[in-house]
């Protein structure tokens, strides 16, 4: 892959740059004044939390608070993410949080049990998102739109039982693009395994691997193996599993579980262990039972033009055609796809992280079909990008590098050294932020010169002006470096312009 | 105020002044290809909406989609929020969007039964978020921080009859600033008004007035006038709503309906009806009845305080001290405060919005040891803008110029004009994208030249790359202008240099 674009590849390379740097020395930081109004009788009353009996401080089960630290992290990871859906001319759109219950029946075939339903308060009954892909698809057909690329960025809930360690919450962001609208074969969906492919290289998570499928060579599958009509879902989402548990226990789930005879499983078994490249399309089209089928035939010739698209696009090395990937969600109709990393980017001494699929898509041609009041179709092609697991991946590799990222941009800070100057602070920064300097001061009418240059090393600001009663005499103020510890009087009326000329050039 | 830091302030002015100019002519859409694979077989077995008997396609009652004109406007208005939060040294936090039901109980008095919950599907139970105020407090009590200066921006939901007119919903977005800490009195107060001053400056909403009271000052002036102090929270509830009806009602309500003697009604009556600036804050040190209450005092004393802050600051003038202030929340314990914009900034022919308020906060000292198991307290000062209805002004402003604006960034488009040509433009777009350049193209086989071009019109793309028989044969590229119509002839090897050399120049 050649580097993505120059400008989003330095933000990053920069945030990657401080993960990596050695941590800085613990400093000292400034002491807590203690108010004077710190007693004041308050006006509440409420009982508070401790008083009452097995009270629990805690977010939810399955769900977790981003730290600043860990929202600068995030905040990089997403904006390379958005960046590449809008290079790729996406809109933005936003849906709420929740939707009318009945929208999402239906919709998600075995995981509908994880959906979480509101309280019945009166009026409505709702439900929260599952995902960002039927909000979307309801939105196409409530606005009769018959063609769209967007992207959304948003959150999603599902009651699984969560294992914090790969990376898998109830509460979790997607991020997600989508084509929709009725164009020429495979054109989109080349798009989308390109954006999976620009979005991991961007975020240099290492080697990665995106198995490619049909739902229709699936079903051809299925239909010529001899599973009936009635089942293909179930044993779609059994075949799913392939990648968490063995085709032994698969097989046991589809039989025992699912009333698949022995013989049918068994066929099915021949296929899911197959996987590779262009080659493996070409030759699954002589397969004599495959090529039974006209929808099989129908996913098999798309596939060998998706390769086309592929190899022009520069990514066919990083596509697997793999017959075992099969998605658990139900609205799928055409390709599907999932992008593996191949191993996690630790340092050898370090326990791999399991972080299965960091992203995945596929067609879904009936969905929006499915809301529009006249079944009208609209076909769609999208991804959905996992960015808690690369979130995961990154966060661990800060821990391993015991990083210290700054969580604030202030660029200076407003200091004296003596008594009585807050006066002076205050009209000294409302100067600064009104001319779009970031800038802090402490919350205290007299802190120690120490106390306040202490803060502006432990916090990374790089500049601080300082106000004293020799600089108000003679009408400057004085401007200091925090790493060279240079200082220079500056005229009062031109520090704003010689701050702004110092940022510019760092 | 003087104008807001020039970056800013120019991209914010680059919006407004694309949303006054007059609207693009309209340009016929690219034609829509009809796919060959349109009436494949889906394997969905799922049944569509539309058989279903009175089955309606909506958003939940008082909530909305947000279209890519509306993303485009709300990612501005959010841009310049943020930027002054974080000009003001603040760090970024999220929450999850439902919390323990019981950390919300007892948190919002009369308002508590607006809270969302979620449905017992077995587990915790669970609410939906009301503000982000308490779960910050949560957050602070959680971690045992002892300060922490952070914004965050997300929903909330509140049950609320939403008057969409006005522009409130049932999930709407708060954009919250919060300082926690122990530090000398009415510093981070005064703060918190200039960060409000600030961002409705620089959203241009026209002129605007921040009404300030404090708690302690009303409990003293309800303590003074008779009001047992069991019902001191239930009156403030009343008293808070005499911007929306008038005194004769709110007293009905305090009297009738909560049981307050019409003589200690009266006395109040004369109170809520003062406003003014410093010199009403010195005039009611002198009150006869206000100068018995301790809790009175101090508050007037930290708003002469705060007062001569906001001075330092430059923005009295823009502040009113209003003893009809009171704010609905349970958690104040200090100094409030609510912006309110003196005029809707819209044409004088048109209807005027009534948006109420667009900002409000101020301190609550006993929340976070509420949360805490010790009980121990950190004080708190914080603000939230109202951004929804700061959007719908924006929103309707656009609708009154007929605003067009650009919902993609596309810069080139990738076009040819003749059959079979697709693969020459696929290897051309993913050279573009792997440079990092915004880049669209028709996803059809064989578009005509016509409609690509139409296209770049009608979205805004600025360059076009064309490759024909011609250009390839010659190893060129023709680069296009959309405005000028002019085209040049660039090779093949120096097309990605001359975009980027073009797009910095634009």
């Amino acid at each position: 892959m050649p580097p993505l674009g120059l400008r989003r590849g330095r933000a990053w390379a920069a945030l990657l740059g401080q993960l990596l740097r050695p941590p800085r020395a613990a400093c000292a930081g400034p002491g807590r004044p203690h108010s004077q109004f710190a007693e004041a009788v308050l006006t509440s009353q409420l009982k508070p939390h401790q008083e009452k009996s097995n009270f629990i401080l805690k977010t939810p089960k399955g769900t977790r608070d981003f730290s600043p630290q860990q929202m600068v992290v995030r905040e990089k990871i997403l904006d390379v993410i958005v960046s590449c859906f809008k290079r790729h001319g996406a809109k933005g759109l936003d849906t709420p949080a929740f939707e009318l219950k009945e929208m999402l029946t239906e919709k998600y075939g075995e995981d509908s049990g994880l959906i979480y339903d509101l309280k019945d308060q009166g009026g409505e009954l709702l439900s929260l998102r599952y995902d960002l892909t039927v909000p979307f698809a309801r939105y196409m057909a409530m606005n009769k739109l018959k063609k769209m690329k967007r992207y959304h960025v948003g959150k999603v809930w599902r009651r699984e039982n969560p294992t914090i360690a790969q990376g898998r919450y109830r509460e979790f962001c997607q991020c997600d693009f989508d084509i929709a609208g009725d164009f020429d074969p495979m054109i989109p969906d080349a798009e989308c395994l390109k954006i999976i492919c620009e979005i991991l290289t961007g975020l240099q998570l290492g080697d990665f691997l995106i198995k490619v499928n049909d739902r229709r060579i699936l079903d051809g599958m299925f239909a010529t193996c001899g599973v009936p009509e009635s089942k293909f879902r179930a044993i779609c989402s059994s075949i799913d599993k392939l990648d968490k548990i063995s085709w032994k226990d698969v097989r046991h789930e589809m039989v025992a579980e699912k009333g698949l005879a022995p013989e049918v499983a068994d066929r099915i078994g021949d296929y899911v262990q197959c996987h590779g490249g262009l080659s493996l399309v070409e030759q699954m089209f002589q397969d004599p039972r495959l090529c039974q089928s006209k929808q099989a035939l129908e996913g098999l010739g798309d596939l060998k033009l998706l390769f086309e698209y592929l190899t022009l696009f520069g990514i066919a090395e990083k596509i697997r055609f793999d017959l075992s990937l099969a998605r658990g969600l139900d609205y799928y109709t055409g390709v599907v796809y999932e992008a593996v990393l191949l191993q996690a980017p630790a340092p050898a001494e370090e326990e791999p992280l399991n972080v299965g699929s960091v992203a995945a898509g596929g067609r879904y041609d009936g969905l929006v079909g499915m809301f529009n009041p006249k079944g009208h179709k609209v076909p769609c092609v999208g991804l959905s990008i996992g960015v808690e697991r690369i979130f995961s991946i990154v966060e661990q590799r800060m821990k391993t590098f015991g990083e210290k990222i700054r969580t604030t941009e202030t660029q200076v800070f407003v200091a004296t050294p003596q008594k009585n100057f807050l006066q002076e602070r205050l009209k000294l920064i409302a100067e600064l932020w009104d001319a779009g300097i970031k800038a802090e001061l402490l919350y205290k009418n007299n802190p120690k010169l120490l106390t306040q240059l202490h803060y502006c090393e432990d916090t990374g600001i790089p500049l601080v002006v300082i106000i004293g009663e020799q600089e108000l005499k003679e009408g400057v103020i004085k401007l200091r470096s925090v790493a060279s510890r240079e200082e220079v009087a500056i005229k009062r009326e031109h520090i704003v312009a010689e701050i702004q000329k110092r940022l510019l050039q760092s």
